[in-house]
């Protein structure tokens, strides 16, 4: 199938929304449907961008500027984007990927005022590239943060940011998708995972290959 | 001296040229003459930023790409500048610093047709400061080549490249200091360390707080 482009899908959400799972039950079902799907997700993906996530992710929170961050963010991205992603899609698969560029404008572009022009500049000199879908998958904060704190794990500099940030959060990606509404799917996610999945499942299926 | 605006001094020039050795000579005389002096290096001179430097310079050349390279050296320059540079130069001190954007300028920038334009604008983005005076050691590439030769490091990388590309890094100097000739000064770095050191000197003195 090379040559042929595929589809480019992204899953975003709150800490504890269930947007991994859905984004794997997402990629079970089209392979049960006998498409070719890479699942991946970020920040990581890539050989390069785990290692500059756990760089990133590691240590002291303050480690890093937020402009920093970013930067090493941007990278990882780069290196996701030019080699896992980009050549899946050229040989016609569907990429679905555990956020990617609205996480950088949600948590990087709200930490601070001036930080969301960077934010936005930045991917588009650097990255340049939407998915073909997002699927938000909303849900109320209280029940995504103890949904979250329910996990362990090294990504708890993001999750332990408690619950006025959760609503901030939650509130900015409901902003995109409104600002996006050809990209953006809104999927209500307080319900049983395989409710869910279906409800994503035909909000997808239009755009496939 | 806090409060005061100190005096950043870039040292650029190709491989083998002496600026390391000449950025060293500069940082003793003026500390001899009773300055306060900061030298530090790029890649790397904080510790997140050598923690980037080890990541980029280290396995095989191919591992990133150009723009990701581009990334990952911004994210070092603007933890350096963050933690280190800026700090300093506020606490009224003199900062000497072996490489500076002009590097990246012309080592990344040159390396494809196309990055320059990417290297102009994320540093206009993301960094956006220049050194105060900028000194070039300008040095045939030949003499410059057999230099680097001697040594061994992990920057082989950059200094494996042959008398063709030394050059055109060259003539990238050059260029650079002909549309900044307010901040660029250009010495001759062929003669002996102590005569170029005091050259360097001369050329220093007139901006010194």
């Amino acid at each position: 199938m090379t040559g042929q482009s595929g589809l480019f899908v992204s899953f975003e959400g709150i800490d504890g929304s269930g947007k991994s799972t859905q984004a794997r039950l997402l990629a079970d079902a089209l392979r049960a449907a006998g498409h070719e799907v890479v699942l991946t997700r970020e920040p990581g993906g890539s050989d390069g961008a785990e290692e500059i996530r756990a760089l990133v992710l590691q240590g002291d929170p303050d480690r890093w500027s937020a402009e920093t961050e970013l930067l090493l963010f941007t990278a990882a991205r780069r290196d996701h984007l030019e080699r896992l992603i980009a050549p899946a899609l050229d040989a016609g698969k569907i990429v679905i990927c555990d956020r990617f560029a609205d996480s950088t404008r949600v948590y990087q572009g709200q930490s601070r005022g001036d930080l969301s022009t960077k934010v936005d500049a930045l991917h588009q000199l650097m990255i340049g590239r939407e998915p073909d879908v997002t699927v938000l998958i909303d849900m109320d904060p209280e029940k995504g943060l103890s949904r979250a704190k329910g996990r362990q794990g090294v990504e708890e500099r993001f999750e332990d940011f408690g619950l006025p940030l959760q609503r901030a959060m939650r509130d900015a990606f409901l902003a995109l998708a409104q600002k996006a509404p050809d990209r953006f799917v809104v999927i209500d996610g307080d319900a049983a995972p395989e409710v869910v999945a279906q409800r994503v499942l035909d909000a997808v299926r239009p755009a496939l290959p």
